[in-house]
């Protein structure tokens, strides 16, 4: 029998189906190698940084080359430049697209993906995620930093060099915000964080853990869209990515190869997308509107991992309805069983 | 400058980043012809029909063959026995999956789409709609009939044979709800029905109008999420596509037929997805809940029309914010200007 079951924190119901039994060989994506033009002109290559508009920042290999290398996307969906303008169109509202759009270079290694560099190197991707929220943050127009990645061309990548990117938004998105009323609403009631109350029946049931450490907990949530969603959460009560100092972010690299490693290896290298939420922009600040500089404190921040291997996109975005085909206990076993 | 717009409906704010510049012709996608082996095997085709689960309903053709049969999913999302059972599992919540998942084969044809069909014939495709909301309507277990169509790979579709998909949920999906509320908002403060207000405020302006005749008027929302994106609102307000009459359904037929037309001009036969939004199915029925016996006067139904031509998914899904490279002026000249 089919299931349908609520997320609490995205208040929504998912329709898990596991008579439609999709294992993880039905899913086996193995992307394809670029071609050789391709390789001869990617703009993330070192030594054709001048194919990129100019680097933001800059993080080195001890010998004077870039490791990591963050640049202003060529096309950006939305820009730095001038003053937010608000304004109505009729009974519509606008705003312009004031923000910023910025790309993260994980490596110069065109071959390598994120999963595949050492644990110092993910640490130093992370350690610029973290650079770049803090930075974007003191510009008070912006409400929101948005960390994420677009792994494979199925995943809507259009370049397969490793990279991630930073949006900073004039406003939050709707997930992130929707998750912020739910934890205010279950602090307001009961003074405990919605998510670390999760992770505590999830801790205890076990069946959807898929690594657990004595730093972060990995697990497929009870009510997942997609088969083989993964989230991260840190076990201490954090509401900011951009807070966590260099030891945890390094436990978080060696945490997050491991789970990366489980997915490439159950569903064979799939296309994914990855996602940070963190706490607003808004966060501590004091803004024209009192209402946006409430504190987030009840908020828990988590890491999304979303493997790209159903297509079943349309219905979903037109209904808010998801059909996922895996349960997620399932998902969790293959993922844990999985041989390294 | 890219813009961002904020759905009065959905209540979500879209980025419109017209730089990145996408006209119809980038866009163009011709759908494959299906092979030999799959032709012979449809189980759709006249003379398979003991390949499909039984038929529930059947329109035939004057001449004692069917031309639109409506039978029972083989793979159902959702199973029509048993009770609806709603219970705790820990602090989540889940119910079983009761519902209805039906398959309208929309034509005998295997290689006809619905765009190809006389008139006549759409109109006996939107009227087997009409009698399988009305039918499932019956079953108080159900809270919402969903009529949708994937239409080509792309969209979701596992065969290419025309057919539609009717999903009897026990609860309303999260878009439509959202809408519900908006609509509900927006007339208690103003006795108005929202749509008929934003639909008048489209014909004044007229440059997001594809199609307009007497009775429909299909537009690109102010906040398109997609390019090219259309909707199908019947000008006289009207909350229940299924109260709709013989003559209204074939007016109907006409004026999709054309805007579909207009879409497979433009951009080259996509894949698409096609969405009915009507009342809920509790609309008139006094439910154990007295809250979902509320009427739903104040909606207005529609059609969404969602063609399949970007890659985009994960990150959309992650953060229920939209990128969208055409705006919906351009996109509405685009099909309002073609040569038919």
């Amino acid at each position: 029998m089919p299931e349908l079951r609520h997320d609490p924190i995205q208040r929504r119901w998912v329709i898990i189906s596991s008579e439609r039994g999709r294992r993880p060989l039905d899913f086996h994506a193995n992307g394809e190698a670029d071609s050789e033009a391709t390789r001869k002109s990617c703009p993330f290559c070192p030594g054709r940084e001048h194919l990129t508009p100019k680097t933001i920042q800059s993080f080195d290999d001890g010998d004077g080359n870039w490791r990591v290398r963050v640049v202003a996307n060529r096309f950006p969906a939305l820009r730095i430049e001038g003053e937010l303008d608000r304004k109505a169109a009729g009974q519509f509202d606008r705003m312009n697209g004031v923000g910023a759009h910025e790309v993260i270079i994980e490596t110069p290694d065109h071959d390598k993906g994120l999963v595949d560099l050492p644990v110092d190197h993910i640490a130093q991707v992370l350690t610029a995620y973290k650079a770049r929220i803090n930075d974007l943050r003191k510009d008070t127009r912006l409400r929101y930093i948005l960390v994420f990645k677009n792994a494979g061309a199925s995943a809507g990548a259009s370049l397969s060099h490793a990279h991630t990117q930073v949006m900073a938004t004039p406003i939050t998105p709707r997930t992130v915000a929707v998750e912020l009323a739910s934890a205010k609403e279950h602090y307001q009631v009961k003074e405990r964080c919605l998510f670390c109350d999760i992770l505590a029946q999830e801790l205890e049931t076990g069946t959807r853990v898929v690594k657990v450490d004595d730093d972060f907990i990995t697990h497929c949530p009870y009510a997942s869209r997609f088969p083989f969603e993964m989230h991260i959460h840190p076990r201490s009560h954090a509401h900011d990515f951009a807070g966590s100092d260099d030891g945890l972010l390094r436990r978080l690299a060696f945490h997050l190869k491991e789970v990366l490693r489980r997915m490439n290896t159950a569903l064979g290298n799939p296309g994914y997308n990855f996602l940070i939420h963190t706490c607003p922009a808004t966060e501590g600040r004091v803004h024209r509107s009192n209402y946006w500089s409430t504190l987030a404190l009840d908020w828990h921040w988590h890491i999304e991992i979303l493997p790209r291997i159903t297509n079943v996109a349309g219905f979903e975005w037109g209904t808010g309805f998801y059909i996922n085909p895996t349960p997620p206990e399932e998902a969790a076993r293959f993922l844990r069983e999985v041989d390294l």
